[in-house]
């Protein structure tokens, strides 16, 4: 094994020398004296963030007041931020739109799906997939009055769990804990092969991974906007309804900004055609204008890029947690293969939660979830693989303090 | 009539000079040149917000990242700001939070509202009411199947229409419109003596009267918080859920952030006790920031102070609009008693749209609404007698321009 002893800060340092990202880091306001391997949980502050915000504010809210919904293109602002997320996913323009939480637009195409296939019963899960999603089809079976149940299952059963019963197949496209990674082709094509509707929780992969709904066929999706694509805290969510469904889906929550024509003020709700007919209530300007910046730090930059210098820093990450972490009671939870595996490493650890607070009071950020587990999130446009071989020495020196 | 020859630029400038709240109007960065009788569809830009708003990017996102959802309060901020609205609607602290739109806040209390009354079958409303509202509760009669039914029905009919089917009665507590109040306690006793639930949309009144959910007995309410609180552009709205409900509502969008311990990332959900069960997803931290500076404008300001303002404001602008415009084709079309109007005045013309748009163009700023209104609000934190002086001449000088 040459790489255990080749690898040293010089060698990371002439890799961050050679990587055709490096040019992003400067486009983020990044903390002093911080590594930060979170941007899985909270992307990174976008350093044309605070300018923009501030003429949000002063000059479009606070001179212009309600004009702007025209002069300043706050109406257009959802489908202006959709087609910019729409390029990170394979979809089209049309196809994408930024509005609410990830969780109500979950509900929200939930609901959909059940709708399309409404003389089928069952919805099919990965057990112990992130909380929020299980929660809304919980919560939507509850409110079915025993019509609807939901399957939560394995995640190599899930093929397996899908029949002629299944209305919808409901899954994240990387796990939360683990970041292990669908095919969401394959299981795309096995829900389709059922007749049920696939809904995607992309809220790890976009901004992440090389996402291809269209080559998946994906009929769904939902993502976070403040991971991956760094619109900050509790920025507005996405939506994708495959073209191939606009003419069939209706909107859960019928709200005036998903009318045809919300300025007529009609009687009657007659619904947008594409993908806006998703959207309910007036558009969060200071979250989109915020996840707007953030997205624009992808301009220019190629999907696979990204995702071949993620799979460089987690592998760099691995193996160097494999020399110098086990021997300290540290356990890989994450796939090994990078092909299976989203942007984040995880790890266990019997003390896993009072180390992480010790991490972060150290200057490295990642994250703890309960029981055992230590995340660490790879995000290229901003991770340095000098920040991954500095975290290492630093998870080493911590986990060594008597 | 002496009220007519009285009435000049000098006395509003005197009634300026005694008003209590005259001290509030510092509290905005108001455009120049402008006469902004537009607070009923975006509030001003409070004074504090820029800086609070760049304090929470550049620190609380920037510098301080994913530990600020608990160091810089923000898992506390949908609380923290349904405190200060609940304030403004005579509600407990427990009782009100900020989350979302209103168009998905409406539809999570309707669908709250309907799963306590499964065994009844029909929602009362009213004809003619803000869009989305009606477009919400049609597309919950569409998903039904049949089960559900929408009676829209005029303002006068409303406490008829209630019978032994009625599961939910569905008002907006001042009508978009003409600025139509209703009574709030006596339509809620008249739901609860036929056994409905009511559910008020308070988006043209909170912030605006002296509105009493408590003395009103009424059930569910959601409001917006764009308009008269001053939370900028697509602010999150809130929601109101009395406490004698707590026990008894299921949470619609069960999301992680209704849950009693979010960050447990438990399998099953267990809804949160109080009103926090109808969050859903993470709070949108940026919109709530603002929307808090934009409540803090009412700091140590009486509701009643507000009303008394708001109803001396309307009458001076209608009274001077019988003198000055009637003449001119311009037609009242909002109650003439203060009591039975909300805090804005509406005009009919035939020419209202172009009108509307040259107003605009020359500095004073209502709006439009099809087919011939022109709306104005009044804001008595910020709108000042003079500014209602002046605006008639204007629109008498736009109107009798050839």
């Amino acid at each position: 094994m040459p790489l255990r002893v080749e690898i040293d800060r010089d060698l990371c340092h002439a890799w961050d020398a050679e990587d055709p990202l490096r040019g992003c880091r400067e486009r983020f306001d990044l903390p002093d004296g911080v590594i930060y391997l979170d941007g899985n949980s909270l992307g990174v502050l976008p350093r044309s963030a605070a300018a923009r915000l501030q003429d949000v504010i002063r000059r479009e809210w606070g001179r212009d007041l309600i004009k702007s919904w025209t002069s300043a293109g706050w109406m257009a602002l959802p489908a202006e931020v959709g087609g910019r997320i729409a390029r990170l996913i394979g979809a089209q323009a049309n196809e994408v739109t930024a509005a609410d939480s990830t969780s109500v637009n979950y509900y929200k195409l939930a609901q959909a799906a059940l709708a399309l296939r409404p003389e089928r019963r069952v919805i099919v899960s990965e057990a112990g997939d992130f909380p929020t999603d299980a929660y809304i089809l919980q919560g939507l079976v509850a409110a079915s009055g025993g019509r609807l149940q939901l399957k939560l299952v394995e995640r190599t059963a899930i093929a397996d769990a899908l029949d002629a019963d299944t209305a919808l197949l409901a899954l994240s496209h990387v796990h939360y804990k683990t970041g292990a990674l669908h095919d969401m082709a394959v299981l795309t094509a096995a829900a389709h092969s059922a007749g049920a509707i696939s809904l995607w929780d992309l809220s790890h992969s976009a901004g992440a991974l090389e996402v291809d709904v269209k080559a998946a066929q994906a009929d769904l999706a939902v993502g976070c906007g403040y991971k991956y694509l760094n619109g900050g805290p509790g920025a507005p969510g996405f939506i994708y309804v495959a073209e191939k469904l606009h003419a069939q889906v209706s909107a859960p929550i019928a709200g005036w900004i998903g009318h045809a024509d919300p300025f007529a003020f009609a009687d009657g709700f007659v619904p947008a055609g594409d993908v806006r007919q998703m959207l309910s209530g007036t558009p969060p300007i200071l979250g989109l204008a915020a996840l707007n910046e953030g997205l624009k730090t992808f301009d220019g930059v190629a999907m696979r890029e990204v995702r071949a210098k993620s799979v460089r820093l987690a592998s760099l990450f691995l193996d160097l947690a494999g020399e110098r972490l086990a021997p300290l009671g540290f356990v890989a939870a994450c796939p090994r293969e990078a092909a299976a595996r989203g942007s984040q490493v995880s790890l266990r650890h019997l003390r896993a939660e009072s180390m992480m607070a010790d991490l972060i009071a150290a200057g490295l950020v990642g994250d703890f979830r309960p029981p055992d587990l230590l995340r660490f999130g790879m995000t290229p446009l901003y991770t340095r693989y000098v920040d991954i071989f500095d975290a290492i020495d630093q998870i080493a020196h911590i986990a060594q303090r008597p």
